[in-house]
């Protein structure tokens, strides 16, 4: 065991604060990294409030980590010390049940969350990348390119990978029209993602402010989604709409907005339900209203790898890890562009 | 125009009652068809007492029609005098939009329904196949093969299809587990169709009572969807769940009963919104709700052929037309095994 200095929460009600964890031992097949950025996502103040209602404290948030082998154990031929790495969502899971043998570990139910899950090697609770150091098994750890900025690429493995996989699973690319409701984290890796895909990207936002911000990213279009002339005008015509809004809304109003056969995917999940779509604006164009979590390991790294192709990174403010529980305060008013990123080594 | 003895709603308060319709004179791709049977579809009950909203009257229901060419317009090659065709839920389209040149008329945002819609030809109402003759324009007219019982085929134009369509689109076969929720009109064919097509198939009914029937139907499991137990042991299995149920209720617990990938279509259309599915429970499995409605022309062709290839057909009660307005009675009760069809011979 080794202890590690940390920010986590003592309760749902509690601010961040220093702490102690301890990361086991290197194991023949882990790898162990000296943590240098970690992301900051929305999950991990949904978490550490318990808002989603299954957290267990004291709780480490952080799963966009980036950081530099220390040391491998004695089986690991990918990673090497001082190789640039990065973690995202997921630790382990089985291998073995069909999502794991195709390579879509996000699917097993056995799988274990970077933090708030249970660590198989010790019985204990995991803990995230809020601290200086992460102990995790080679196979869940990701090559990041030389091309790719550290600090920058950090979001990427959880916002980047949310956006990326259900724009791989819809098979966006040229001629076709995407959607990208909300602007924050996961908005704006959507939108530079389906740019760099070469799709017709056009983002819904309820800020006048962020339009010249989106076409920056890469955005088409921008229609203020409060407008309904603006809306009304894009009535019947996108393949893919990614729908990253946290907070709760009636669904109908961008169902409309899909073409025949075309699917809208949530990839936030809201403290309380949504509402809609009507069953006639499903029906009458084959329509579908789906979900999609992280990717898989191997889509990790192939998003990875195309980011660095593309020069695809996200926007971040990189702040100090004793900045963390103001930084959730400008979060819940949107007040990023687009992602805090934590600088560990502001953490003694 | 040719005077035709029809059965109509005068009001949505109305029961239906005799009437006489016009139908048009025959143009040069149409075809006059003297009606046999007429199926009695949920749709004809909800548009005859308005409670979609936008019926108009008098109203004349049946789109499930089947019977004799009497004559056929000049430019008429496909059909000749004496033929067995059907007519299903729609009787033009543009002929020119994407939907149409992709033979998918039924996503045709200029269709026209067979009743309750605007007959291009004249600019007047069209009348449905609760009459005794109808003109149609060739293009969807439906052949009849010989294989097929004529009453038990009128269902399959539009329970048939509407049930056929999401099993081709979503690619049913072997290996694959279906569930079926509802063993109505459309449940009771989605079983046969399914079944047919080599699916293993699993129906939910409320209805204790119907267990025995479904797996006659084809089903070879049946679930009491009211039993916690038996809902669970399905958790994560369906590749496909078309839900028939035209009564409000909550996805969530058919949500979960989807794999990986898996994805519920909606196809009958409920007067109040459907509750849920849980944002989580979407994203978890990638899963989708989706909606479809009936198929192309050609698509529809397709089912009568396989199912005449299959010795599929609906099950069915015949009724004379002076009974209807019981058998909408019996209709709302689910006293129907599964299938209402007028002999139009009762019609004087």
């Amino acid at each position: 065991m080794v202890a590690v200095s940390a920010y986590g929460a003592a309760s749902a009600d509690a601010p961040l604060a220093p702490l102690t964890i301890e990361r086991r031992a290197l194991g023949d097949t882990d790898v162990a990294i000296d943590i240098l950025y970690c992301g900051v996502c929305h999950s991990d103040l949904h978490s550490a409030r318990n808002e989603w209602g299954f957290a267990s404290y004291p709780i480490v948030p952080g799963h966009e980590i980036v950081g530099r082998v220390s040391a491998v154990g004695a089986k690991v031929t990918a990673h090497k010390p001082g190789d640039m790495v990065g973690v995202g969502c997921l630790v382990d899971s089985c291998r073995t049940c069909e999502p794991c043998t195709e390579h879509e570990e996000q699917f097993c139910t056995e799988q274990t969350q970077t933090y708030n899950g249970v660590e198989k090697q010790t019985g204990r609770p995991t803990n995230g990348g809020y601290s200086k150091a992460i102990v995790v098994d080679a196979h869940f750890v990701l090559r990041i390119p030389a091309g790719l900025d550290p600090a920058r690429a950090a979001p990427l493995l959880c916002a980047g990978i949310t956006t990326y996989s259900p724009l791989r699973h819809w098979k966006v690319g040229p001629g076709q029209k995407v959607g990208v409701v909300g602007l924050g984290g996961l908005g704006h890796m959507a939108v530079k993602l389906a740019h760099a895909m070469g799709a017709h990207v056009v983002v819904f936002t309820t800020s006048p402010g962020k339009i010249a911000d989106a076409k920056t990213l890469g955005a088409d279009e921008v229609v203020v989604s409060t407008e309904r002339a603006q809306m009304k005008a894009h009535a019947n015509s996108f393949h893919l709409i990614i729908n990253t809004a946290a907070a709760s809304h009636d669904l109908e109003a961008y169902t409309r907005l899909l073409r025949r056969n075309g699917t809208m995917t949530l990839v936030g999940a809201p403290e309380h339900p949504h509402t809609g779509p009507n069953t006639f604006t499903l029906i009458m164009g084959r329509r579908s209203i789906a979900g999609s979590p992280i990717g898989g390991i191997a889509e990790t790294q192939e998003m990875l790898d195309f980011c660095a192709a593309h020069g695809v990174a996200s926007d971040i403010e990189v702040i100090a890890m004793a900045d963390i529980n103001a930084a959730y305060e400008r979060m819940l008013k949107n007040d990023v562009r687009y992602r805090f990123v934590i600088d560990m080594s502001t953490l003694s």
